[in-house]
């Protein structure tokens, strides 16, 4: 059973994941990326005979996207948090949930060669999983997030998206609402909203813009090649999209997959989904994020994986960045 | 040249090193680990010929150990910070130093595998840069860091410890320093020795305790198989070590690097010295850690690279640990 932590030095949680144990990259050299079709647990004759389906699309027929619960989860969805103070520390128990969106039936295609309409099917299944998660009131964020290619954390080849809803806000994602929140309150506009006023004026750094979404490398970007793609209208919430925006949004990141790929040669790289939190407050409890619909506005970032992290990096949250994001960004306008 | 520059959003700085830009994992596969003797720059042969030397000890005769510039510098000493307003943005120039200590003469030979005179010198070579780099008031910070194999992001397989010094206190250190000193304020007393009085009283993550330091594996460590090595008597500055200090000191760190390879089979790993920023405020400018001698307490974290951070940690700020401390503290007691 996974256990959350807390010091006092560092001030954040701390998943423990007991089942994470065989994922070890030196101890464990069997963990390896499923490339044979024959034992991808994502391909369908092995899905729909061993996984429990969260969600399916469509429900009736052959099922185009598939959501399903991690095998090797980071949380768990049964139980009580039971927050304990063990001396100087804290702890709760591990609560969330940890699931697999299946993009595609087909093990070799990678979400980059998915139609503008089956991507749009897969942010539609994240969609419909970000709103039934937020109805536990015990899940306070929900993470979409991707891996592709093993550099990038991947273990798997078959195309996915994972989800993790946790039973508190994490680190960076409270940093940037309290940002944003703190900008609306001193200057009565949105951060994001600025930024990308800023990055109009400057196109430098633009890639992209129709619209609906502007697709830009933002100017302190920590990693090399980082894209954002955010709603040109200002919208926090992930959660509204209808299937009309969903198809614009799924054009505009198919564009940044494939031209990320014609510039960088199919890299490994990370997506992150960053939208508002849970908008209903646990019961008894003040909304912390009452101005959300004001001050936020949400946003898909994406890292191809170049450079690796070492010790200063780690030690220090500072990231070293060789390439500038108007070098980043003219490279993928021409591509 | 190098060049800072600060977002609204996530609020720290990025460093942008072009001369890095040959690091890239995938468009450069030319960059590897320097196997051979022949061809590594921190060889004396090379050594001798090419690096401007910043440091050697001894002064005279054959050197033991030797601070030489790094060739792929994220900071330059050269110039003025001129901190500039770009729109809603900030940027400096990327002024600050990074330093490579070579640790032996001999290619072969890791830090483990040296003495406990020869890691005395090493720590005392650190202990020297660390005061000299303080003497340049543009800079506040000193990390002392060290990557140890490919998986941890060392280039070369030449034992060596890397020093940076940054005209700003990191976001990592700083977020320390203020939890260390809020803990003060409030309770008169120091945050590491309350976190070294509770290991003491719950031994389970003590793995190795003498008069002078505590080896320890900490309550909410992020990664699997984290050691932090503390001085038992409060000292918040590593500069203030004495060569006796030295000594009891290189003893603890060569018994933790022995137990971790025992155990983990010479993992990659990576060390950070987190110590006090620089005593000395810029000219004109309050000193915002005046009571840093009761506050901070320096230690030396050590963290095996077992685990590939992917997109959830890198999106969230949250590790997903599968090993507990008491778990791993145990596999080090035995060891």
């Amino acid at each position: 059973m996974s256990e959350l932590r807390w010091g006092p030095v560092d001030q954040q949680w701390v998943i423990f994941a007991p089942e994470r144990a065989g994922l070890f990259l030196t101890t464990t050299p069997d963990v390896r990326v499923a490339e044979d079709p024959a034992s991808c647990p994502l391909c369908p004759h092995n899905v729909e005979a061993a996984a429990k389906t969260i969600y399916r699309h469509p429900h009736d027929g052959e099922w185009q996207t598939r959501v399903v619960a991690n095998r090797y989860p980071a949380l768990h969805i049964e139980g009580d948090l039971q927050p304990t103070g063990v001396g100087l520390y804290d702890k709760m128990n591990g609560v969330g949930a940890h699931e697999v969106v299946i993009e595609t039936r087909d093990h070799a295609r990678p979400l980059a060669a998915l139609s503008v309409a089956e991507i749009s099917a897969v942010l539609a299944t994240c969609r419909a999983r970000l709103v039934d998660l937020r109805r536990d009131l015990r899940l306070r964020y929900v993470t979409i997030f991707k891996n592709h290619g093993s550099d990038a954390g991947a273990l798997l080849t078959h195309s996915h998206t994972q989800i993790i809803a946790t039973p508190f806000i994490p680190t960076l994602p409270r940093a940037e609402l309290t940002h944003a929140r703190d900008h609306f309150v001193h200057k009565e506009r949105c951060l994001f909203c600025d930024v990308l006023h800023q990055e109009e004026i400057h196109s430098k750094r633009v890639v992209r813009d129709d619209d609906a979404y502007i697709t830009f490398c933002r100017f302190a970007s920590p990693n090399p090649f980082e894209v954002w793609i955010m709603p040109r209208r200002h919208q926090h919430d992930f959660a509204l999209l209808t299937d009309g925006d969903l198809t614009l949004f799924a054009t505009a990141l198919k564009d940044a997959l494939l031209r990320l790929n014609a510039v960088l040669d199919d890299p490994p790289y990370n997506f992150a989904l960053k939208t508002a939190p849970s908008p209903n407050p646990r019961p008894g409890r003040p909304n912390d994020w009452a101005t959300i619909e004001l001050d936020y506005h949400w946003h898909l970032e994406i890292i191809p994986r170049l450079t690796r992290p070492a010790g200063f990096e780690w030690a220090t949250g500072i990231a070293i960045n060789p390439t500038t994001p108007e070098t980043a960004a003219d490279y993928l306008r021409r591509a």
